[in-house]
């Protein structure tokens, strides 16, 4: 690939805290102009200061777009964003079901100022139908409703979160799969569409294992910790290091007996009590011992490259300072540190969607809230100083 | 949106149990042609008996595809892929690194045969650089490295992972997003090009709120349960209800003014151990009990019901059995309901890519190993009944 895929594509992102953020990143790191537009207060997640827990994510998420802020609420500034939607190829949000149609931005407004638009929503459980379609969502109440929570924690204990706000983000990009999809679908028939992307749907497929083992069995299953949700599959658990933990599966037979190679224990091979992967599931316990046994006399790095150099898929678990110097990512051109200042820098995350010889655009800070105002609204609507200072005195942008 | 937009899009899936399916899932209900490619013996998940724990996933995810079975180790099959490359838009595969590229079908030998094709790649750590290019990865190790688990578990218990597969379906869809983005790049300058999706990649943007709470404190933080990673924001958790457990967040003070409502305690608005996000996560322990007292009068239901009628983000924790009779997404059409026989139906998801007035393929189970193999191969490379006869007889295909 030679240039930037989305080289030309222009958006218009009302994303708010991840989920819609992390689409318009996606499409900025694939080369389209993406203008990020806030209310006078900024969103949500735009931090306060430097020590804000969301600095980070929010400056990562955020990077690379022109930011500009317009009060909606005032006839004005929605006329500058009706104006604005004739302009770009896409506009994405995800706020709560409604929100844009009080300002008669929605959908069916939009397309009707500009028909070769893409307006792609991101909402808890899509925003067209169903009894669900006017609720309020976020990755926690969605990690609940998904069934997720109720098949995950320890097997005594109470249901459980991820810390890991996956379905926010599996929700984002599905958010630009299908922008890009449209994008697509409009070069052949040159007619804009409605993307309309629900966390629920998302969230739906990510149990697979869970759902196709009550199909199976008939039964509800007890929560399994970090065993197999059926307890069919073992090795497949978290195990204890000298200097932490590791994960390990062996979903094959190969995989066992390479297991056992690991492990310097060969005659494990033709143990018949772990010969075949029915057995082992029974001796699950017995397993997770003698795995256990091995991997707590080592340090995870040393359980790592053993595995990987005998062919078995081993991890250690890693702790939030160390993913965020991961040597692998940072040497892949995944990660990227940025200075902050003198004694700070933060490891920002680029695009997961990469291609063969091209770089994803360098990464910056977020800009600040209303930074680009003024140059985007001289620049897209031809506006002149006199009307920018008019619509400031007005309250209407920022 | 009028037709599919993916039509006349023709893809080579070589895709084993969820990451790549899922892949050629998306792009089948997006209305491409894929034909899934399978060694003799069928792929990982590809289940014996209809009571098999993998006979859901993998009717679901391989659904709408034409299998066929080719041997690649045998030169004829060999040049039956090279054969049917000339002839597709896409190829994909998340095999271990450097499978394909063994028998000459990697990404330099395909684009050399046809310069339009995009060749996609789903691995644990990206196939292309880096010290771990070559390693092994599945969900639960991806979990691990990623720093998911270490900030997911029980306060004093050990790392634990979800039983979502999620990392699995998120590298799909960013290997889907990948793919249609490499589609519209070719549109644009007549070239293909190489998709390199490494799990380890899409997983890290999750752990942006634990990445961001670390920078913030400056030092690794314990496992919170349910609770917000760093425990700053209450109420956020899961809480127990007559008939199970409902997970409640409050991100703004309005949504905790609109809870005291809903808990019919409207004085708890005007109390100053809860007046600010900060008072409330300083009492955190409190705010959850008096949050608790209320839930646990109530069943999921009513709670979701009260709890968005007030313009709280809550939702009940369903069971498997419960998630998979969501009425919410079968009314949406995000669920179908496939009959196996009198007594047994399966609640297949559909794409979670929705577009207005647009209805994805239906879906129906997936084909036996190796059903379309004659067809496909009469169709795209012209062989004669006597061509597959002797192919079959030389165990080149099924």
């Amino acid at each position: 690939m030679k240039q930037q895929p989305l080289e030309g594509v222009t958006v218009l992102d009302f994303g708010q805290v991840y989920n819609g953020p992390y689409c318009g990143f996606l499409l900025s790191q694939a080369g389209a102009r993406v203008v990020k537009i806030e209310s006078l207060l900024g969103e949500t997640l735009r931090p306060k200061s430097k020590k804000d827990a969301s600095f980070y994510p929010f400056n990562n998420l955020n990077s690379n777009k022109e930011c500009i802020a317009v009060d909606l609420k005032h006839s004005s500034g929605k006329e500058i964003v009706q104006a604005l939607v004739k302009e770009v190829d896409v506009v994405l949000q995800n706020f709560a079901p409604g929100t844009l149609e009080k300002f008669e931005l929605g959908a069916s407004d939009l397309l009707n100022i500009n028909p070769r638009l893409i307006y792609a929503t991101g909402t808890g459980y899509g925003s067209r139908e169903g009894p669900y379609k006017d609720f309020l969502g976020m990755d926690i109440t969605l990690q609940a409703i998904s069934g997720a929570m109720s098949v995950t924690g320890e097997e005594n204990g109470p249901p459980l979160k991820t810390a890991a706000a996956y379905i926010d983000f599996l929700a984002g990009v599905h958010l630009y799969a299908g922008i890009v999809t449209a994008l697509l679908s409009r070069n052949a028939i040159g007619k804009g569409s409605v993307v309309d992307i629900s966390m629920q749907d998302c969230a739906f497929p990510t149990l697979s294992t869970a759902i196709g083992s009550f199909y199976s069995i008939g039964k509800e299953l007890p929560r399994a910790g970090s065993r197999h949700p059926a307890k069919a599959i073992s090795p497949y658990n978290v195990y204890k290091a000298k200097d932490g933990y590791v994960a390990i599966i062996c979903i094959r037979e190969g995989h066992w007996r390479r297991m056992c190679d690991a492990m310097k224990k060969p005659e494990l091979k033709e143990d018949p009590r772990f010969s075949k992967v029915r057995f082992r599931a029974k001796n699950i316990d017995l397993v997770d011992k003698i795995v256990t046994d091995w991997t707590s006399s080592l340090e995870r790095k040393e359980i790592f490259r053993i595995a990987q150099e005998y062919g078995v898929i081993c991890a250690p678990v890693q702790t939030i300072p160390e993913t965020i110097e991961d040597q692998h990512m940072l040497k892949r051109g995944s990660l990227e540190k940025k200075k902050l200042d003198a004694n700070e820098e933060l490891s920002f995350f680029k695009t997961p969607i990469r291609f063969e010889n091209l770089e994803p655009p360098e990464l910056r800070l977020a800009r600040q809230l209303g930074q680009d105002t003024d140059a985007v609204l001289k620049e897209f609507l031809n506006l002149q100083e006199p009307d920018l200072t008019l619509l400031r005195e007005e309250g209407v942008i920022l």
